[in-house]
């Protein structure tokens, strides 16, 4: 199957047709769709088929024991109601890209693999990139076990659900010994390469970003018979503390959204007894970061003095700056020809695999409204067929 | 059994162990359980049970065709994690009361009926005091079999399930035709008998009050890569309203309050494309209430132009104000003896009931917290005897 009989079998996997935005969470029905589909792909290029202990599948064209592998896809969960191309566009691009290696007869040196990592998002168990975290061994095992969805069922009951060991979570040394780097081809997710008038560019770096739960309790109680004065309301603490994370991320040119809630007991004659929502917070530093945290907490904090409420602020995972091999880099340059390079909000696989030494670069492809994690997001198919070309002139580089 | 031993059989039902709080939905199974509960404790008196088209329930102690009936009783449904007494003690109470006029000999004249009326709160479709606004026709039986709940299934779709007749909804004139008065009581939901040191008192009016959902729509895109500038967040434009009906409701002696929410996709790491919120707004007369709406709309309006948002304000119900029949509170007082009157923010089917035509009076039993629609939710055992007692001389009063 080429590129858009590839795309075409996956689109139709996990989309709600209400929002029109896909539903891949992790290890849901729609999860193990896309893994049948990998598994497809894989199987009929003749490439071995392997998923480590974290649900991270690999599809691989020569021998891994040759050492010195060169690494390329990215993910096929979802946001909820997220878009088409974050994520699958890097998996289709490279089945792609081996596609057309093999057509012009590249006998590689090296084994190429093509990876899908598990749980990119974390949109189920909250923690993003969680299976090339645990591969690399940045999120242990014990703590991933017992991370829980919106259900309160735990990734070790859901693995056991879907006949895998949890006791199999953790790093596979085998693999990382050798891989000698991963390419991670992306659809852009801003409009860098709109404003360079260029299909394709090469990630710098990635911005520090983090995840921050804060749990806001009251007091439920009636809403037509509770005095105002009498009220201890966690929602409009919640809701100052909104609008302050929005002004400080101005202030400091910095990004800080409020896009998850729950609301207990959500009912409407019933004051909230509490307000759990998740602050998602980047900048292009790590002190720009905290301070910003530290700066919306404090507001809260005192807000939550006036309201009668408390609050607990509790940090749930965070990632350090991360610079993209520099050689590597240089390479994809003279590959290409002076491509745009551009640093990201965004989180990646390839940020994990960088932190954890593997040399590790990205390629964007335009996305003409920068629009992403939405059911607009977008790229037009003669750039997606720049990304395949330039990711398949890279491999080719970078396997003879 | 008396009154202890129904409370605890009662109490069992719909409880969420980890909240402590009631989750009795209409036609959930611990609605369903509820209204076994009921069935039991009627053919245990030998109390004829009857069941409307639209779910509400009856115990009769004589014959109805006599006329002038008095009707007593209240509700067992509950808001989300609500309070054990919120409606249970007026049916409990009820049973108990005519066990005592039994228990004395008393014949009466007239038949004594015990409700238990449907979807009091509205927790499920929407529509507060559905089913007494069904029996007395201020809810159109067409609205009504088309309202969906959170799971977006009809009422006349949960009612074939549950082996009811959606065609069955609308007035029931042979009943109304044949009701003389109606007795609810109550748990005082709020501290007004605490501040008179009285254990049970007689409600004067009801407060006009309202639900408005309120739709922010914005446009969906990664939290992480969209700057602040470029998004159309929906939750800034909520947060800024929630502050302003919060401020609106003090300045005008109201109530104002959003204690349910519905963000989509509600990922942490997506702006949101939609905060769809409900406005629960009381006072004691309708011109402040309708300013106080008028007023939070117009500042949300503004912040959405703001925002880049767009925001749609929908009326689900409103209720006008009622106040009790006047002559029915006179001889309240008389045999009681002068008890506290209170006015009050909650809606009940009384009000409903009164509204339609039907001489209705509420009987209200101290809360020492004033906490209401929450777990915490509480009366003391001799202030619930208390009610008892007073209930049963008053039906005593009304049926010789």
């Amino acid at each position: 199957m080429g590129f858009e009989a590839m795309w075409d079998a996956l689109a139709a996997v996990g989309r709600d047709r209400a929002s029109g935005g896909y539903r891949r969470f992790a290890w849901s029905d729609a999860d193990m769709a896309c893994r049948e589909w990998f598994a497809g792909a894989a199987c009929e290029r003749g490439m071995a088929l392997v998923e480590d202990g974290n649900g991270n599948a690999f599809a691989w064209w020569g021998d891994l024991d040759a050492g010195n592998a060169v690494l390329t896809g990215s993910h096929l969960d979802s946001v909820p109601d997220g878009g088409a191309y974050d994520g699958p566009l890097g998996v289709v691009s490279a089945f792609a890209a081996v596609d057309a290696l093999r057509e012009r007869g590249v006998e590689p040196r090296r084994a190429v693999g093509i990876a899908s990592f598990a749980d990119e998002e974390g949109a189920r168990f909250g923690i993003a990139c969680a299976g090339s975290r645990l591969l690399t061994g940045s999120l242990a095992a014990d703590r991933a076990r017992g991370l829980r969805d919106r259900d309160g069922v735990t990734l070790a009951e859901v693995l056991r659900g879907r006949q895998r060991n949890p006791d199999r979570l953790g790093p596979t040394p085998r693999l990382l010994d050798r891989l000698g780097c991963f390419v991670e081809l992306h659809v852009e997710q801003g409009r860098g390469l709109v404003e360079h008038g260029a299909p394709v560019g090469v990630a710098s770096a990635i911005w520090p970003h983090g995840r921050w739960r804060f749990d806001f309790r009251g007091e439920a109680n009636h809403a037509g018979t509770t005095p105002m004065r009498d009220r201890r309301d966690p929602m409009l603490t919640y809701a100052m503390t909104a609008l302050a994370a929005n002004k400080q991320a101005r202030l400091a040119d910095a990004r800080a959204t409020f896009g998850r809630l729950d609301v207990a007991p959500n009912g409407t004659n019933a004051i909230p007894s509490r307000v759990q929502a998740w602050l998602d917070a980047r900048a292009p530093d790590e002190a720009t970061v905290k301070a910003l945290v530290d700066q919306v907490t404090r507001q809260a904090e005192e807000r939550a003095g006036r309201d009668g409420t408390d609050l607990t602020v509790t940090m749930e995972s965070v990632t350090p700056a991360v610079a993209f091999d520099g050689s590597l880099r240089d390479r994809v340059a003279r590959v290409l020809g002076g491509v745009p390079v551009l640093s990201t909000g965004a989180g990646h696989d390839a940020g994990v695999l960088q932190a954890a030494g593997i040399p590790t670069t990205m390629l964007f492809v335009r996305n003409p409204t920068g629009v992403s994690h939405a059911p607009d997001e977008y790229a037009e198919p003669s750039d997606c067929a720049a990304g395949v070309t330039a990711l398949a002139l890279l491999l080719q580089e970078l396997v003879t």
